[in-house]
């Protein structure tokens, strides 16, 4: 596709007849906004003089504190200084390969991964190296075949990007007992962890996930943020890491943007300081749990044979794959024409494959368009098995490398 | 001084009993509080799903369409398609260097430069290369001999930037016809011209000076801010640029913090349509002329002979110069234990020189300690007077070269 087919493509999926399972987008309607704006507006009339002026690079310390109060529900004990806020998790993750990555340096990232990051990679020259992961997450094993080989080849490898929990896009999560494996694996090869976890409080049962950074604080280099529990308007996100390291970040954040908004921050203070944030939380995993349940119970009866998918138990996304011989690229025009969008699986992976999957986001629509969307997309699929059949395997779509991800497929 | 001086020193400044001529910080308390709370709240309440949503990389459609009648002020026609907006107008700092800027590479600044510029490129490692300004701005013959003899030694001269109005941190303005000047020499040289324009709407006498991008549409690349104008900790900022340099810029952005904030920029979208913005930046002005006024009549009757200082006709700085053999970076730890703290020349220049000078900003305090500030700050330099004449010149202190700005002296 050139630039003008994708942009015709995109004014497509923005249409209200097009079912969107492509975006990433929260669902932030959810949140009592009346008392919000209430407590935004008495707190912009009562503290203007400290909300609207600039702030520290690294971040209001109020704030920060209340970070570590909610890393704390996934086992970490962090100290605030070694807090810094950023605009959302990306700024991080942007300011960690400034730091870190020159060009040609190895970075691992699980196969597939978050296209944010890859894209960011991409920006600093990294050579990404895949790792397979399953439905328990990263597999120790590969990595530690990855990390001999590299070392063999003398290559230099700077860390390993993962997302553990509900992962982005597969919907797994790394496994307890392949938690310890990760860590221990890394502290062989001495690579250092950096450890993304935006949906980590949105497990659809039980407690939160212990956190890698949670069992070492020396070598795991940890982002979180409040776009997926809070709002994904406000950015802001953070970074918890080693000291200094955090100095390092806090000096490149300023000369990038002399520091993250008050006015968001201190939003975000106030939210967690004066409202019921973790029983807004639980009502955001219910909801999503619902849609979560509504995708899968449509594609258990919908999708045609050949077809698998993850079973997330948390998070926003399905990992679907489909029958040998189809192509999610090149289907996604078709399917758009039939009213369901989809994020091909190619944005996923740095090395051009990915192209029999895809990721479905359950985050956004209501479920009765959820149901709708997969019906229309097994469809769509079930006319490419019979193309399929007829002519042969459909021609592979050209590899699409890596390109910045768009807001729509956070 | 090592670092854990400068934090104690610092330290000091927050103070209540200093009066800091030291910070850059706009006197946001000026704003109707009550009213922009309201506003805001009900913004949040209403369109909920907007404000607290991810939004496009570029920035709202909306927000600049805004900004472009807001420039209008300054003669730029321009379309709101060559917008985006950044966080605060450091972040399009940041971006265009990183475009623009390989190691090594020439970028011209005035002498003195803005701070946070210099911050950006040494994070570039660009080689600035400054060229002298007088009370009429950057001086159009120094910058020809300077391009000419960078020619003649086949440097690469990336762009050239200034601050031409209310100039952070000299406090002068380019004249008109030294502004046609410049844009001649630099088309002759063939240099970009980064145009950072935040304090353009607070002059203290008629209407606004017109931009050099107003003359120069492909050359030209215009930084604007609402930090000075509306509010700092909103941290929304833009840039207009040729079309080609806002398409890599909005890539670049989008992998560096994926998209700028929705409230943020959904607040000042709100602000501009429905608060009378005009008549509040008249109320600024004015505010900022009386402090101006109490600095520059206390300057007059206070500082001892051999001072010399610029007479701003607005923004926020006045930029002074002490006698021969006073050193302002040697004198601060003195000036804070008398209670009075300001910016030592020395951050303001990539070369090490600026000893003899020091920023003195009158946008945040109150005209009674503005004065008291500029007492205090005057017996400090009339004892400095007496020790130099007892004992010949002080020691001159050691050269900072480029340290990042922090948010005090934006």
């Amino acid at each position: 596709m050139v630039p003008s087919e994708i942009r015709a493509l995109f004014a497509m999926v923005a249409r209200p007849e097009v079912v969107s399972l492509a975006g990433g987008a929260p669902y932030v309607s959810a949140l009592p906004l009346d008392a919000v704006g209430e407590m935004i507006g008495e707190l912009v009339a009562g503290k203007g003089a400290e909300v609207l002026q600039y702030g520290s690079a690294q971040g209001d310390p109020g704030l920060r504190e209340h970070i570590c109060d909610v890393m704390s529900l996934e086992g970490i004990h962090a100290s605030p200084d070694d807090v810094a806020v950023t605009v959302g998790a990306q700024q991080a993750l942007d300011l960690i390969t400034k730091i870190f990555v020159d060009p040609g340096d190895v970075v691992l990232a699980e196969a597939p991964s978050y296209v944010g990051a890859l894209g960011t990679f991409a920006a600093y020259q990294a050579d990404v190296v895949h790792v397979p992961l399953d439905e328990g997450g990263l597999i120790p094993t590969a990595l530690r075949e990855t990390l001999a080989r590299l070392h063999t080849e003398g290559r230099r490898v700077k860390f390993l990007y993962t997302v553990p929990t509900f992962q982005n896009p597969a919907g797994v999560t790394l496994t307890t007992a392949r938690r310890a494996q990760i860590l221990e694996i890394c502290a062989e090869y001495d690579v250092l962890v950096i450890e993304d976890n935006p949906y980590g409080l949105l497990g659809f049962d039980g407690d939160p996930m212990r956190a890698l950074r949670a069992d070492d604080s020396s070598r795991v280099i940890y982002l979180g943020s409040f776009s997926k529990t809070i709002a994904s308007g406000l950015r802001v996100g953070w970074v918890l890491a080693p000291h200094a390291v955090r100095a390092k970040l806090v000096l490149a954040a300023e000369s990038a943007i002399l520091c993250p908004s008050n006015f968001s921050q201190l939003a975000v203070r106030e939210y967690l300081a004066t409202q019921p944030w973790r029983e807004q939380i639980k009502d955001f995993r219910e909801l999503y749990r619902d849609r979560r349940d509504a995708m899968l119970d449509s594609l258990d009866q919908l999708m045609p044979e050949g077809c698998t998918w993850t079973r997330p138990a948390g998070g926003f996304f399905v990992w679907l794959t489909l029958p040998e011989g189809l192509d999610s690229k090149a289907m996604a025009p078709r399917a758009i024409a039939d009213r369901v969008a989809y994020v091909p699986g190619t944005g996923f992976y740095a090395d051009g494959t990915g192209h029999r999957h895809m990721r479905l986001s359950y985050c956004f629509p209501e479920p009765h368009r959820i149901r709708e969307g997969v019906r229309r997309l097994a469809a769509v699929v079930e006319q490419e098995i019979k193309l399929r059949d007829t002519f042969g395997g459909a021609a592979q779509s050209g590899s699409t490398g890596v390109h910045t991800p768009g807001p729509d497929v956070v």
